[in-house]
């Protein structure tokens, strides 16, 4: 191990991003971000979600080596349902047994606690619990604040969209969490041993949340920059962080995550475990898994990742695939079965690893061990028969009310989305889907952050309630600072534009903002409207750089003189001028509706003569000739 | 002017795309690519649309200051219908009056043709018109052979795919071309005076094609570089090229782009036009404009963008919105219109201007000048106004046997993208349409390649023909040599998309042989079949540089102990020896169903329960609760 001085090495993005501030809203102070618009636009600020945690706000005193505060320490205590247990004891297999030190010279996270916190014998501390007793949480009450961002001004937005039957209130009432938590709608992921988490909501009647993948593996990576990367995530947006780490080192760099974390955090428990038994699959044993679960649990995971799905019958139907099984935690448990002839341990002991979830509340995920890892695959026996077992077991846990979700694929062609999620609405009974991508494509390697939000913008429309991001690394390596952030905003993007489909009533605010700046040239409105400033900034000073140009009213695709937004300036001034007199407005109205009308008819009239061509003509003039002009 | 050997400074890239090779196919020597796999794999090599023409041929003579071979000439001479005219005189203002001169010191292209071709008196030249009276032409031909791509193995693939109506054969015969063009469902854009052009078709049933716009501003960029830029956007797949000049040396900059291209070339003469009247729209008559079609149409342009729908009545619908008029032409004419209250020339001119695409083979593509330039405006009564007029004038110009394409939005939220596709399909009587994107939000600049991405995937899935890029740079600024790459690689696989989901034939084969690539671990493969190899590799260098791990059976992601392709290969290999007993497959089949449904049971019935639940003790529990815990 390092000298302790040497945690002074992770260091981490802090401060406000640019043209906004950190703000505090409502009796719980739920953090929010406000850009701030040019005077001369006479607009209010615009209020978006904040994910960044107290990094941005500048009143903060950051110490990555002593954790966040405990926001809801107070909360979790205050419902009298908990007991301190001592932390079970690190042992060295925690960190791995194989392979170079992954640390980096990064200390264990020096203030572990002692105590860790879990519930009563015989209580149940999950959120759906106290949702489908009536109980109001502050967590719940928290998330209705931080939903319900920009629905103030919901009066100057008539509410459109499809939404294939999610149910999104015009406002989000703390009793409106409590009932989509109840139902199993929603989850609000949030072990009591993380009480540093702003709590947040994931749900088909909520905001499209994202989450941002990380983590060391065997070959790349150590502690500090995965640190630094779940800070810089949640800094663009990720609303909650997988902490995938496999080689060593992985408690140590879980811990420092998880005490630095205003987000979420998920594992694949089963990627700790296979470290545990020097990545031999064969060997893994139910009371391994066990361990780990507890030893994540009392860290504070948020979620686990459980492949409990892939059942040994199943295996076998991934052998036609043209790319076989892709998830790592669904070949890990593919070939335990298959060693031992034996049915999964995850699905054979689910309702033990319930009895956990309670104790600490922690969200299932459950994997899709058995996804598509090609287009090929996409929807295919081994990929429905084991999203049919997710069902099966999200209301064996859903009767013990413990919070699901289920992960969706992976590699999947258009036309085949959305059977990926009306067959998940139904079987899951509108537990949160939550998808990888999907990928629209295999050809574009270098470019899978755009072929996977694509797939992942469709399915967040059609009631994907979080997208897991994929960076242009996927398939390639480990994604490095450039690419999370790349990552993160092209999900973001894509969850917006679901937003924006499914009649999001708060969604189109930021945009129309941002488009009202672009059109009276607020460069800098624009700029920090986006959802990455200073890439928007940087390629605008690529052309134009003097300064003076971000208050040109002019930009570099058409020059000074050439400008079709001035020239509709003009046209509104001029239409503003004749519409001052009513009958104006009326008769150019008028002759609008006229003439598109005469224009259609005429369209239709075309086709119609054409259609009549080709059946009274188009035996002789279409088919029958046959001859080439041709030198 | 500079000097004549400046012109050296035009450098452009040429030489194979990795792991690739040229091939010519058939009679006419179709150009296509193929892709080479490791021997190891037993398969044969991929054969992939190549839209990049001599500049990837190892065996072309490159000579920008002579231009490319004349593919078509003797075909187009050989047909009989043309003459030879004096070309019209270049007069100063054909470059421009006003400005930097912007030519980087290139003079004009030197071996300008004096004699140009036109079709003689009462003639006309266009596909379109052959293909009517029944003649199937080389150009035709050229595009079945290159359409047909990747067919032969069409027997390995199941069809299957959403349509939403096209009718995509099989086969692509040149009967089945000639007739596509026949009912105006297809273009083969193919100016006399661009015999450069390898022959390609814009058509919902042929491959979804896609756009890239380059050209000078006011303010930025030269002549050399917009060449440049023009192979470089080929040498990745654009297949056609617009070339939006503005300011100065603009029809200098156009014959080089034009004698160097080996893809249609699409211009907005307005924007030339409107330069010779010094950037003053009111001063626009019919005269100039007829004066600069003529121009652009002996020059060799392939189409032109003519905003003719943007007709008086519908400017003021314009007034109320967000973000008014944005595209050029369309605030040009609607300034027009304005300024002198009367209809715009282009309308009233319409059939003049079919005279003169009768006379070359230009396409239309009818520009919609009244594009939504935000979500906000998004299918609003404006835009919709101006599409019923562009089919009025598909209709017209069908009439006269001129080809068309019309042009279509924007800014548009993923729910409103379909109505686009299915009122222009009714109006325009199927005639093909060119879209840009649509972006889905407004609120990423910077990624507003990845927001437009979106919508373009989507849109071509439900028709659209062919796909205008846009690049990251969109809304801030000119794009260089990198962003025209970014831009064309994700239209590219926007593009590629849409044809999966449409059920095209031949497209899954590059997709499927890139997947077992990469489950086989043939990295060198995985690169050579994407749509941008250099990345692929370099981001898989970044993280495992050394050579030996391009045959490495692992990836930067798991490590060599902790690899689920590795995993998946054990999975087969163990159901493969399994399968060897036919009784041995067929019984773990039956268990799969067996579990599968037993699960699909459980999920629905767990469903049942809580829904009944809800109606049972809902009243009460659910919703009579309001209790809070909390300290």
């Amino acid at each position: 191990m390092a000298d302790i001085n040497s945690r002074l090495e992770i260091g981490v993005t802090t401060g406000p991003i640019r043209g906004s501030r950190k703000v505090h809203v409502g009796p719980l102070n739920v953090a929010m971000r406000e850009i701030d618009l040019e005077p001369s636009s006479g607009e209010p600020p615009v209020r978006v979600y904040d994910t960044s945690g107290p990094y941005t706000d500048p009143n903060a005193v950051i110490d990555i080596a002593a954790g966040l505060p405990e926001l809801r320490a107070a909360w979790i205590r205050g419902r009298g349902d908990v007991e301190e247990v001592t932390q079970r004891e690190v042992k060295p297999e925690d960190n791995g047994q194989l392979g170079p030190d992954r640390s980096g010279g990064v200390p264990p996270f020096p203030r572990v606690r002692q105590k860790v916190l879990r519930a009563k014998p015989g209580m149940n501390v999950s959120q759906m619990h106290y949702a489908r007793r009536g109980i109001i949480t502050p967590e719940m009450e928290y998330v209705a604040t931080r939903e319900n961002l920009g629905r103030e001004r919901l009066r100057e937005y008539a509410r459109e969209g499809q939404s294939f039957g999610a149910a999104i209130p015009d406002y989000v009432t703390p009793e409106f969490v409590r009932d989509e938590v109840a139902r199993g709608r929603a989850i609000i992921p949030s072990n009591i041993n993380h009480p540093e988490t702003e709590p947040m909501a994931i749900g088909r009647n909520f905001l499209v949340k994202i989450n941002a993948n990380i983590g060391n593996s065997a070959v790349a990576s150590d502690v500090a920059s995965e640190v630094d990367k779940m800070v810089w995530a949640t800094r663009w947006g990720a609303d909650t962080v997988m902490d995938l780490s496999t080689g060593r080192n992985i408690h140590d760099t879980r811990e420092w995550i998880l005490r630095n974390s205003p987000v979420p955090i998920g594992t694949v428990p089963i990627y700790q475990a296979l470290e545990k038994v020097g990545g031999i699959a064969e060997e893994l044993t139910w009371e391994i898994f066990r361990d780990t679960l507890i030893e994540q649990a009392e860290q504070g995971v948020d979620y686990f990742t459980i492949h409990a799905g892939v059942r040994l019958p199943y295996v076998p139907l991934a052998a036609k695939r043209v790319t076989g099984i892709v998830s790592r935690g669904g070949s890990i448990m593919a070939k335990w079965c298959l060693a031992h002839h034996k049915e999964s341990f995850l699905y054979e002991h689910f309702d033990e690893i319930t009895e956990i979830m309670k104790a600490y509340d922690i969200a299932y995920s459950l994997g899709d061990g058995l996804r598509p890892g090609s287009i090929a695959d996409a929807n295919d026996e081994a990929q429905f028969a084991e999203l049919y077992t997710l069902g099966e077991l999200t209301h064996r846990a859903w009767k013990e009310d413990v919070q699901v979700m289920i992960e969706g694929p992976g590699h999947v062609p258009m036309h085949k989305i959305k059977e990926n999620m009306d067959k998940q609405l139904e079987v899951c009974g509108e537990a949160p889907f939550y998808t990888l991508g999907p990928l629209v494509t295999d050809i574009a390697p270098g470019y899978d952050h755009i072929t996977s939000g694509i797939g992942a913008a469709q399915i967040g429309w059609y009631g994907t309630a979080m997208l897991c991001y994929v960076t242009p690394k996927e398939h390639l390596g480990l994604p490095d600072r450039d690419d999370v952030k790349v990552g993160v905003v092209t999900y973001k993007l894509a969850a917006h534009a679901a937003d924006l489909a499914k009649g999001h009533p708060a969604a189109q605010v930021r945009d129309d903002a941002l488009s009202r700046a672009r059109f009276e040239f607020r460069w800098r409105d624009q700029f920090n409207l986006s959802l990455d400033p200073e890439t928007a900034e940087q390629y605008h000073d690529q052309t134009l750089p003097a300064e003076g140009a971000k208050s040109a009213h002019f930009c570099s695709m058409c020059g000074p003189k050439f400008c079709s937004m001035k020239i509709s300036q003009d046209v509104r001034d001029f239409a503003s001028k004749q519409n001052q007199s009513a009958d104006g407005f009326i008769a150019s109205m008028q002759s609008a509706a006229e003439a598109a009308a005469a224009s259609k008819e005429a369209a239709l009239k075309g086709m119609a003569e054409m259609s009549a061509l080709y059946e009274e003509k188009g035996r002789e003039l279409y088919l029958g000739a046959g001859d080439r002009e041709r030198d």
